[in-house]
Parts: C-alpha cells; structure tokens; sequence
C-alpha cells in the first residue's frame, strides 16, 4: 500500500572538479550578510507579517547591523509595496543600510517594483527567473534560449528604468532561480547575458545570487557548483557572488560554509531560519559559527532573548529547544561527567584566555544565557523528577524552561540536606523560592484594559517597592500592554522571555485559580516570577513584577 | 557591559590533507545504522523515558528496521540497568536485532555493564574514555600516556569478562570521547592499543567509533579527520569505523554525510535528532537523504505520523514545523509561482517516470503526507488570512495544521464564487465542513474513566454509524486511553496526529463551551475531525470519531 520506493528518484549527477580548492580554504572574514526576513522569510508565513511586526523585525535587523535587508516582493503584493513605501516616505532606512525588493524578470512587474522604490536613497533590484531544467521543461515550456531571453530582456528593463530615476543610488542583483536544478554552463552563460547588459564594473559591482531554491546534494557538490560558477563566470572582478541555501536536507549552514569557502562572498539568510518548507539558510548560526573560531560575525548577536523573542512574535513560530546558539537546552548539560567536566574547565579558566570548556562550544554568557547544569531528583526511582512530583502531587505544570531553573534550587537543598527529598519537602522548596518571594514589595493594584482592532491598551496602577505608580501600555494581549508600559517607564529594557499559565485546583490556598510563570530578559540576564492569584490576568502580571524585583530592574523618574 | 567578543576563540586547526580523496566520493549505499535514542537520547531529557515510553521506542526502532540500537549506560543508572535485564528477560530482542551498552573504562562499571547483559543472545560492549586536550589537561590531569592507559586496561577488562561469559556472541566497540578535540596521531594511537588488546580479524570485526562529541569545525574538516583515520589506523579491514556528530553548529548531518564519503562506515544517531544540547546527528534526515538520491536506507520510514508521534510521547520535546521530511510546514508551498510550478509538473507527471516535481525534493506520499497548497484569503487587506477571521469574530483558535487544510476549502469556495469571503461566509465554510459533518453516524454516548497511577482506563460507548459498541483502553490521558480502545476496536491501526482544544464563548451554540481539533492517521493519511460540546472530553472524543469516519475507518468485527 505504501508507495516508500527509494527506486523512483535519480541520484545528483556529481560535478567533475580535478581543480577542486574549496577544501583547503578557511573562512577568516565574514561574508556580506543579507537577510530575507522580511521577503523569502514572511512568505512562507501561514499569517503574514502585518506592519507592526515588519517593522519590528525591520528595526531588529538593523540593530543587529545587517546592511542589506531584502524587504519584500512589492509587484507581487500589496501589503509589500506598502511597506516599502512607509520605509522610504517615514525615513525609517538608516544611512549605511541598504534595503533590497525582488522582482520576477517581467516588465510589468519591473515597472511596479521601480514605483514603490521611488525616492529611495539607494536600492537593490533583484532580479530573477528560474532556469533548472525542471521549470524550463515543465513549468515554462520553453527552451535554453528563450529562458536566457527572458533574463536578459528583465536586465534591460532595469536598466532602463534605473536610468529614468537617477535621484536613486541603485544596485543590481541576478538570481538564476532553481540554480542547483541549472546546467552549471547554462547558469554561467544565463549570468553572463544578463551582466552584459548591466556592464559592472570592480568599483560598481553586480550581485550575482545562486539560490540552492531546493537543497539537492550533499554540501559539497554545491560547493564544487559554486567554485565552477566563481572558475567560469565572465567579470568575475564586477562580480559579488551571493548565495542563497535553503535546509531541504538539513544542511542548509553547510553548504553556506562550504560555498563561502568555495569563492562566494555574500550570504543570504533569515533569523533561525525561517522560510519556505525547512526553512532558508539560518544566519545566526552561520555568524555564531564563525564567532566561535575566533573570526568578528560583524553582526552583534550578544541578546539572543531578543532576537528569539521577536523571530517567534513575527512569525508565529517556535524556536526548536535544540536549536544551535538559541534553544533553550544548548547550554545545558544533564550527565553527571558533562557536568563534572564543564565545572572543571570553568573553575581552572582565566578570563583573559581563550574560551576552552568541554561541551560548551562558546560561553554562553557571551548571549546573554547562562549554563545550566541540569540535576534529575530521584531519577534513580525512574519515575522522574521535580517536575513530576510537582504535577502529581500540586498540579502544578511548571514550564520546561522552569524546571531546569528549579532543580538547581532543588539541588542545592539536595546537598544541604544529604538526603533525598520528598514531595512536600520539593513543594516548600518551591513555595519558598517564588510564591513567598525575598522582595514581595511589587505588586498590581488595579488596571483597566480595552480591546480594539486587535490591539490592547492597558491602564494599571502598581506598587512598586513603597511607591504607588501609574503605568499605560499597548500591545497584544494584556501581558504584551503590560511590558509595553514597563518599558515606557523602568529604565532598563525589559523582554518577556518566556510565559506560561495555567488554573489550579482548589487546594493551594483561598481563592487561588490561576498560576502564571514568566521569565524576564534584563541586562542581558533572565529572570523568573511566578504568581498565583484567583484572576488570571492579575496572576500573569504579578509574575512580571516578581521576576523585575529579582532583576533589580529600577524605575526611569520618581513617582509624582 | 555584553562579553560579546570575538577575540576570546581560537580557530580549529585544518587538517594538512594533499591526497584528499572523500570530495570525489558519491554515497551509493547506506552505512550501518546504530540508534542511540535510548541513551544519549534519553540522558538529554529532563524528565528520562519511562519503562512504557523506552519499549515503545525500542519497538519502533525494531519496526523501522534498526539492526543496532544503543539501550542505555546500565553501569551508570539503575533504570538503564533494569531497562537492559527486562529486555532480555522478557525476550524483546528479535533475532536480527542487537542491543548496545555504553561504558566507562572502569572496572567496576564494566563489570556492572556484563553484569546487565547476562542471558543476552549478541551484544555490543562499547567502552570509551575522553581523549581530548582539554579533558586530558583540564579534567584528568594525565598525560597521553595517561589517558592511553585507561583505555587499554579498559580493553583487558571487557576482553577478559567475555571471555568468562561465552554463552553471549561478543561484538566489542570503543569511542575515544571527543575526538574532534583530539590530536589525530594520538586518537590513532588510542584506538590501534585498544585493538591490539582486542586482537579484530575482518571476520571478526571491532568498531571504532569516532564521536564529534561537540562539533567544533566545518564538516568539511571533520571528514578530513575520518579519512586520516581511516588511512593511519591499524588493522582498518578488520575494524567498522562508526561516526557519531552532533549538532553544536547545525552541521551535524553534513558531517555524517561528508564522514561516511570519507570512509566511515557505520552511522550512530537518533530519530529526529534528540540528544545532548543541540541534539544528535538525525538518522531519519540523513536516511532520507540518500532515498531522495534513490538509494535504499535500509529503513522503512513510510510512517513518518508514527515516529513524529511517538518522539514526541517519549522525548517530550516537540517536532519544529520546518524539521526537514517531518516538520508540518515541509511539504507547503505558499508562493503563487511555487504552487503553479507544482501544479504543472504533477499534471504532467507519468507515475512510472523518476520524481521530478519543482519545489518539492521528495513525493510526500512516501512518507504518508500530502502536498499543501496554503492559500490565503483577503492576504491583499494585510489583515491575515482564514484563522485570523475566525479567531476576531467567531473566537476559534484554530491549530496551525488545521488552518492549512481549511484555507484548501476556503479557496474552493472563493473560485466558486469568484469574490473575497466575509467574515460570516468563512464561518459558514467551517460549519458545514467539521461542525455539520456529511456522515455525523458516530457520537460518544456515555464514559467512566478512572485515573491510578498516571494511567488513564476509559470504558466507552459509542454510537457507530448505525449500532452501539462498548470499547475499553488504557492510557495517558483520556484522549490516549480512548485511542487505545479504538485500536482494539478497529480493523485499522489509528494514530492521533495532532490534538488542540480550547474553551468557547456563549455564542456558539447552546451549551457549547468547548472546541476540539483533532488530527488521525490511517493508512497513510491523515482526516480532520472538529466538535464543540459542553464538556471538553466530549468534544475531544467526537473530534476523533468525526475524523475516523471521514478516514472510512472500519470496526473489526460486529457488534453483539
């Protein structure tokens, strides 16, 4: 019934490379980063980005220094070229930033993208048409040349319309879409058309991009691709070669590498990796990897919260918890000898020497994370640990991040007390560390909340350590009102990290329904608050509260 | 304040290699798989497998096709241990198959180890110890000779205990732990003493097994270390080199695919890739891999629903939705050009002719899935699509998995009617397509269920399309006890896919407090099933009949 047959695909035809130098390269210097977030990233989105997330994530890649940020597909949607008319006309493009719009090689589609560029400073038109064999022959139907006819007529439409709008620094860039389904000479004479008629020269470079659209082969056959491309292409020295990989086989980072390696200069991507199917080429990883052999990303990634937080605000998606540099459980080691070995290398390290730990490949402090060494209580009675006694015995479902937080609390009473601890012990634990806080000298006093076309504004009156204080906030939801306001009035920048809540049965004491659990990025630390209340939403805030107090977050001004 | 720095790191020596020969290789059958789920898996879990959740792993694997599957550090945890002797006593380990345990060299903890295997039929000892300068220096304090001599008596002990146990067939592996980390004359120099003890013959064959403990270069240089390897070991035709990669820098499958090109021969990894921080290297990704090259894997990954859902149960740890060949979001196309070029190279496709479709490397029937055409409505406002309606107006959180399928009959109607959709007209849509079902001949009629333990028994009457039938199962949850009844009942085997509920507003209907989504698979496909009702577990359960009956799901026998 199942029609699982290997015998039905073709095996890559391999790439005959006797001149084959990519191997012996090192990467010493980063590559150009572009990042497609906003256009290869939002398209593959269920629900799109609306314009307060594309902003927000517009705002993110500029603070973390992209230059180049491919902003949209402005003749295929609305939405897109409304965007891209608000960056320009609100003046919301940075002097050294460069914004970039895709267009597919026809001239009515060519026309629209110039207007919705219109007063642009400076400006990428990126080009493309798709030239595997695949599309030519099934999705075309047209053959070797009138494929090339295409791109070239799409490279004279460009040009003639950069010319009609001289008040714009423009740059070109080409993609041979499908590349890796593409002849490699068929690629290079389709690239060499279409430079021949945009002429670039070495101080006014074109961008040529070889989209790996779908992964194909092993890393390294795209990587000999790449080094045929770099061998054969004509005005190699006009040339930026960009790549574009996406992860159909996993191993979208490794093909980027090795294509860096392979004479590519420029690396298109998106944060974690968002985009169609498996997603683009993650660029944080690619920077981090860099980063850890001692190589400058030229990218600031040090708040990793941050940069998760909004990845998963934008586009509605997870961070998978093993994800590389950003999951929650990368930093963590949970056997006994890894945790021996990691406390070891720390205790013996010098800071001013190079970062050598056993499995810990960078310090995680340098991303604002901290390593947890992750203790199981009685994982010797199989029937797990803190979390389960927790559930069974409290209902209380505590986060996964939590639990590693809180077996390090358990640990230490651990080892206070020498012995094991049972449910009640594991439970006063708990009680004592986040419901009956240090600092119980924050909490919400009232608030009023209303709901408009989807966005929430919040009104609250909090004490806040002696003082009662009115704060105002919008946002999604009333936890997103909330850390609006928070940050409109503490003078450090606070991230709501992690959030979870659930009821509770009766048995934790009057009138108690709800239990919230928050984690707060601030100054580059985490901290936890967890609140009970019979109101949800005062439970929820509360637990925000709490997690500030311990951060030792402060108030911007005197209340009046 | 941040102490992102670049200049901390030191970049990973490349490996001098003029007669490189792994570039040139094509991988044209698959190495040997070695699971390891069940142990370093399992020991990067928070909360560890349970006994339920470790045999319903190691039957999986079994069914899979895994020949070698890794079961635990017995010397090293009870549960392991236990989980060892009940597989052997209780005779779980089919003929073909052979269980793997991990150990320190350490007397005791190998005598421990053979210990677990007593009464087994075959199995492989591994034995390994860190060999890596920074463990060498940092955390053993010795030298190479040091650290050789723990390896080499480690050998004697595991050779000497076999031979005192000869009614088990004896296979023996060793791991020089971080061997990325390791000088390559000294990892060579480590495993040849090892085998010298061992004394392998090419009928007789030891494994050497090379782990990238943390993975600290570009794949590239990691095949680079096999093949030098591979030509200074001593005794390589009688020795099965294994690869074992993790993920630390997103590269982990590459590594094992350049590994296995540059000579190794056997694969040690886990299903999706689980295991320690950033997970280990993924067997289903890289198996696929060479499927889609039209090379046997030598597993049957037909059921890809079956192992999503059951990693999920064990690890506790989700499936991220662009997880290649598994993820939701893997077999989507959302572009309109992706989706033209998909549409017109299936029309034109022969079902005898090599797969050959745009944008989509695999046919995703293989893996029991389906191609999605996500279309959205009203995209053009920038106001979202299909699940945005819903939720504003009418309150329903609709699933990510279940927007996907809904937007397919949302654009049905559209092109019947040729104009954007309001509001009430999506509604509508959703109605008739779940909450007024064609065939609404099965419903839950009454239920007890009893909780003891962590377990769930459900005895159930159900009206089924024309006759009651009581059924009984046990499970975790009401809805894992209900499918388990079901599964007694019917003549198929039924696997819940996906499961979402939420509580509902005053304004669907009287009584309906709660909306639940459900997803099943059955032979090979998947059927959607929504119901609301006033009590969670009915709606729950009406969601499941409701997608049985739209799978044509039949009962096994009549009813009394």
């Amino acid at each position: 019934m199942s029609s699982f047959d290997h015998r039905k695909y073709r095996p890559f035809a391999p790439i005959r490379k006797p001149d084959r130098r990519w191997p012996d390269q090192i990467i010493d210097r980063a590559p150009r980063w572009c990042s497609v977030d906003l256009r290869d990233g939002n398209q593959a989105l269920i629900e799109p980005m609306n314009v307060v997330q594309k902003r927000r994530m517009f705002e993110l890649l500029v603070k973390l220094g992209f230059k180049e940020i491919e902003v949209g597909f402005p003749a295929a949607s609305q939405p897109d070229f409304d965007f891209v008319r608000s960056l320009i006309t609100d003046n919301l493009i940075p002097e050294d930033v460069t914004i970039q719009v895709l267009t597919q090689a026809r001239d009515e589609l060519i026309a629209r993208t110039f207007e919705s560029l219109r007063g642009a400073r400076r400006a990428i038109v990126h080009l493309y048409n798709s030239t595997s064999t695949v599309q030519r022959e099934q999705v075309f139907g047209l053959d070797r040349e009138g494929i090339k006819a295409i791109a070239v007529k799409g490279a004279h439409s460009v040009a003639r319309l950069a010319a009609q709008n001289p008040e714009t620094e423009w740059a070109f860039q080409y993609s041979p879409e499908s590349f890796t389904g593409t002849e490699l000479d068929y690629a290079v004479e389709v690239c060499d058309a279409v430079t021949a008629v945009w002429q670039p020269t070495p101080e006014n470079k074109v961008i040529i991009n070889l989209p790996a659209t779908v992964e194909m082969s092993t890393p390294n056959v795209f990587a000999d691709q790449v080094e045929w491309v770099c061998d054969h292409i004509a005005r190699r020295d006009s040339l930026i070669i960009s790549l574009h990989t996406h992860n159909d086989r996993g191993c979208g980072v490794a093909a980027a590498e090795l294509g860096v390696m392979a004479g590519a200069d420029r690396i298109e991507g998106t944060l974690l990796g968002n985009g169609e199917r498996t997603g683009n080429m993650d660029i944080v990883t690619m920077a981090l990897n860099l980063y850890s052999q001692g190589v400058d990303p030229q990218l600031n990634l040090a708040n990793m919260d941050e940069i998760v937080e909004c990845v998963k605000a934008c586009t509605q998606l997870p961070v998978h918890p093993r994800h590389p540099y950003a999951g929650e459980l990368v930093f963590t080691a949970f056997s006994g000898s890894h945790q021996d070995a990691i406390r070891k290398c720390l205790a013996r390290r010098q800071s001013d020497a190079p970062w050598e730990v056993a499995y810990l490949p960078i310090d995680p402090e340098d991303l604002g994370r901290d390593y947890q060494a992750v203790i199981r209580i009685n994982s010797q009675s199989g029937k797990g640990g803190v979390a389960y006694v927790l559930e069974r015995e409290y209902g209380i479902q505590m986060p996964r991040w939590m639990q590693i937080e809180f077996s390090a609390r358990v640990q230490q009473a651990t080892e206070a007390t020498a012995t094991e601890l049972n449910g009640e012990q594991i439970w006063q634990i708990f009680n004592d560390s986040y419901l009956r806080p240090v600092d119980s000298g924050a909490r919400i006093l009232g608030y009023q909340l209303s709901r408009d076309n989807g966005q929430d504004s919040l009104n609250a009156r909090i004490h806040w350590h002696g003082e009662t204080r009115s704060l105002a906030g919008t946002g999604t939801g009333v936890v997103g009102a909330f850390v609006d306001a928070l940050n409109r009035e503490m003078r450090e920048s606070v991230v709501l990290v992690e959030y979870s809540e659930h009821a509770l049965g009766a048995s934790h004491g009057e009138g108690a329904e709800a239990i919230s659990f928050v984690q707060m990025g601030l100054n580059g630390s985490r901290y936890s608050g967890v609140a009970v209340s019979e109101d949800i939403v005062t439970a929820s805030l509360n637990a925000i509260l709490e997690a500030l107090t311990r951060g030792g977050c402060e108030a911007k001004v005197a209340a009046a």
